[in-house]
């Protein structure tokens, strides 16, 4: 099988595909694809950091926030284990979506379901800071 | 070709099928795959931060480091357009890597490749900030 119709057989079958939005290592670190991609990375800081429940709540909102057409990734997130002066692991939650474009992530923005998770769980968050990257 | 040995020929053939290590939503949003998946995001300020210099040289570094074995999938991004309150576009680099667990990840910051980035890119930057996450 060519390396083209490799190719297309992978964007056909699975949105395994998707991770061609982002720059790949290949197994013997001798090849990389590059695509443009805008990685969207949101931490939020809970208002009553200790309950489980709002926890619990702003962590099912994320799930059903993932629906959103335009998104080719998704990781939800907490903390690690791992804790060095440099690392931030004050957050409750992390929410990280790539799109293909700008132009995605902006109409993401204003998607009901997305509307909806703010208006659903904008009050379970005292504080949010939101990294938004694109391709050096 | 069945489910599984489609899942199989993705997995043989490319490193797309990295993006398993993520929660993937599929194309009708019906389906998703969960994996594991050790997030390790961080956000570099630079010292001299007009040098254009100083900045390709830690893109550069940051492109040699992604040597490192254990990396599955990684990012080198700069600040994106979009401009809120809540979006920290101070930065200057970001960069994002995959892992599969904490312990590649704690390998991986004891790579050699990894140790020889920090002494030839710790000087340009003045601030780094990592968020590390793992699955909710």
């Amino acid at each position: 099988m060519s390396k083209s119709s490799r190719r297309r057989f992978i964007a056909d079958t699975s949105k395994a595909a998707m991770a061609g939005t982002l720059i790949l290592a290949s197994n013997n670190l001798q090849q990389m694809e590059t695509k443009d991609v805008f990685v969207h990375h949101v931490y939020f800081w809970l208002k009553n950091k200790d309950s489980k429940d709002d926890l619990n709540k702003l962590i099912a909102g994320l799930k059903k926030l993932s629906a959103v057409k335009p998104i080719k990734q998704f990781h939800i997130g907490k903390p690690a284990d791992t804790n060095r002066d440099v690392i931030d692991r004050s957050y409750a939650v992390s929410w990280l979506a790539f799109f293909d474009n700008g132009e995605d992530q902006a109409a993401y923005q204003t998607d009901p379901i997305h509307l909806k998770f703010v208006e659903e769980c904008s009050s379970l968050w005292t504080k949010v800071i939101v990294y938004d990257s694109v391709n050096v």
